[in-house]
């Protein structure tokens, strides 16, 4: 019997541990499911005789040395920074550790003693990273399998709301980690290259400079740039390549919406604002508006940012609540703290609303003398609320590539990322029986 | 005999240096000038046989050692990160200290220590901050003695060119430290209250919330607000005004068009451009505006940002010369050491070019029952290249005030920046024969 570790049983982790569940019997494994709340491993493997959940803390090193030597394989859904800790002991224990988290510089300075040891440390085989890579490098090896030089590649992926769902004049809710949201494009300029150039877009303009992105039978979609397109020129061997561009995708008008909290300075998170507690999100809005003793928090906003009072803009804000009286009621708040919670009263879920994740790219080569371009795309849409179109599309890459581990299919070694044959045929393949299929399309 | 030891004898030490030698017969005084550079340490003291020039390693201890301990007062004109070493050698030895810098954590630890030593380390006497406190504090105290109630307080200060050379569209060259200049704002939002009410605006936006000010016999300003407004509520003992603003004095429609390159992103100093060395001025514009094959740089920067071809701001971007195919020159630059490169091109002084200080205070209360407002206004000429505005408002409080501890005339212990009277007073009494003459004017 093959013993699977799983260390961190939050929401992405349901239909991972299905996955695992439902191929347990046939492999004979057993699941072990360590969350620091142990309700919330009981809750994920719903009594089934082949696992197991206990209460896990990270920081005890007894505990954990002695779950992962006695597991087969671990796998790790923990945030990214606490990984170190998890894959000290699997080198130690000599066991194989899977995660969907990018590869850091504390993950990468362990690929030589990985390899030494004969081990496989396989990370960023969720959805993004993960499905990016898999479906991505697929085209790519086939494409440069024809002998194609590339010219360029664009990438984009979001977490949305199901079209039947989708019932707000944002077109969007909260489908993950809210806060990442209203820090999204912070902390550095975006860099990309189109045409061989480099560019650069400073935070201030990043939600103004987006690009129409249209998936047929799902209409058009908005996407703003990432910070980091550069390094994927290394990742997927396109050091030449003329355009490369990763982005974000929204539906279309979001950004230009969201773009008025960047110009107000409401996503700011690096200072504690006076009063936040008694503060309204009325006078929230005002706080970053010149003062006037008559003028109203509303025409003072729509002079500033240039908005038409009678424009979509300005009903989305109005929509969002922003210019109410209720109390924000958080206290110490940073402004992006503050927002992030006005945000939550309107953008969340409702009952039985489902998301949608959708992801898009685009191939542009040179074959004999010819330019073409293919598009490939995917949507994914939620089963319910624990089997969320994220929870698959993370989950799923995930306990595939954990199945082809532990059952000897992949022999390769050291700290790497799913860009390998090996792993992508495989699991894209199998993620087709759960409706997770790449479209594709040949446009020029 | 009484010595002062001089640290640091760079561009703003000239009229301090010549105040102290003037001073020196009388008193009886010896003036030991080091500088890592022993030629510029030389210059300045130009052979006067109560000076000698020497070279100076700040981080050589031994030689830090002795020259404090030898010395009767140590003024350091080093930059404010360098100060900790030499006060902590004047505690050591029980030495006056005097600095023309912000009083750091650091500083601030040695307070108490000072204090029992009977020690005075005067601080932030030099023109911003100095000369601000100085002549605030003389109105503040002068107003609430006679029992009134303090409403409001704005201040700004700019250092910019005298009228007659004021010769380009952007009515301003680099008279200080370009790169302060065009660092200007970054690092954190701006605070302040008006009416009571907290306001915050954030880098992107802050070129463009800026105030008109008249000086008679100058013309109009614009003012955009310094980060650190709110801090000056405890140091002025300010602490239930509605209003308080400090900013920063340039010519009017120089913060419209400086804000074409914050927006533009050219002022980010985070990261390195790629092929900045053989990088043109137009490339380095273009790498912030979008691709496209036919388009120039020109339409689409104008575009861009909302640039009406016919405008003054316009004139003044193509006056700079960024849209020149001249090569940039400078490796693994960031965007914002390559914008200052481009700008020392055209904002230099010429031979001759005399530069002008403009500091403007307005002081709102209440009194008996009726609104009052004064203003404040100082504007300072350069005397020639040596002697400019800003070394005479930077070095004449600092000789100043050494001349009035040397004196015994100031009986405060401790680490204290210049909001006593005992220290105002003289300060700016002194100043007036040297032109540095405040004007008052009651505006309601």
């Amino acid at each position: 019997m093959k013993k699977i570790l799983l260390i961190g049983a939050g929401r992405s982790s349901a239909s991972l541990v299905n996955y695992l569940l439902q191929n347990a019997a046939s492999h004979n494994w057993h699941l072990r499911v360590g969350d620091l709340s142990l309700e919330m491993a009981q809750e994920k493997i719903h009594g089934n005789a082949r696992a197991s959940a206990f209460a896990f803390d990270i920081k005890n090193q007894q505990q954990r040395a002695n779950e992962i030597s006695q597991a087969d394989i671990v796998i790790s859904m923990l945030p990214a920074f606490m990984h170190g800790l998890v894959a000290k002991d699997c080198l130690r224990f000599k066991k194989n550790l899977v995660t969907a988290s990018y590869v850091n510089e504390e993950m990468q300075a362990m690929d030589k003693d990985v390899r030494e040891a004969g081990l496989l440390f396989l990370n960023e085989i969720g959805l993004d990273p993960g499905l990016d890579h898999l479906s991505a490098m697929q085209i790519l090896d086939e494409i440069r399998g024809e002998g194609a030089k590339m010219l360029g590649f664009e990438s984009f992926c979001g977490g949305l709301v199901a079209p039947e769902n989708d019932n707000n004049p944002w077109n969007y809710k909260f489908t993950w980690n809210p806060r990442n949201v209203v820090l999204a494009g912070q902390g550095g300029a975006v860099k990309f290259v189109q045409e061989g150039q480099y560019k650069y877009i400073p935070y201030q303009k990043l939600f103004r400079r987006t690009e129409i992105i249209e998936i047929e039978g799902y209409g058009r979609f908005e996407g703003y740039a990432n910070r980091d397109s550069l390094k994927y020129r290394s990742v997927y061997r396109l050091e030449d390549i003329r355009t490369i561009y990763r982005g974000t995708l929204r539906r279309v008008g979001f950004c230009r919406a969201w773009d008025v909290f960047v110009q107000l300075g409401a996503t700011d998170d690096s200072y504690i604002m006076e009063g936040s507690e008694t503060m309204t999100h009325r006078q929230f809005i005002n706080s970053f508006l010149a003062y006037n003793l008559h003028d109203s928090v509303e025409i003072k906003l729509m002079h500033y940012l240039h908005i038409d009072q009678d424009s979509e803009l300005m009903e989305k804000l109005k929509w969002l609540g922003i210019f109410d009286n209720t109390k924000v009621g958080l206290k110490d708040a940073t402004p992006a703290q503050i927002l992030q919670s006005i945000l939550e009263k309107k953008w969340s879920l409702d009952e039985g609303d489902r998301d949608m994740i959708v992801m898009w790219h685009k191939f542009n080569y040179e074959l004999n003398g010819k330019l073409h371009q293919r598009e490939s795309s995917l949507v994914v849409l939620g089963d319910d609320a624990h089997h969320t179109a994220m929870a698959k599309t993370v989950g799923l890459p995930l306990g595939i590539a954990t199945r082809l581990i532990l059952e000897g299919k992949i022999n390769l070694t050291g700290v790497i990322i799913p860009i390998h044959k090996q792993i992508y045929e495989p699991v894209l393949k199998e993620l087709t029986q759960f409706g997770i299929n790449f479209k594709e399309k040949i446009t020029v």
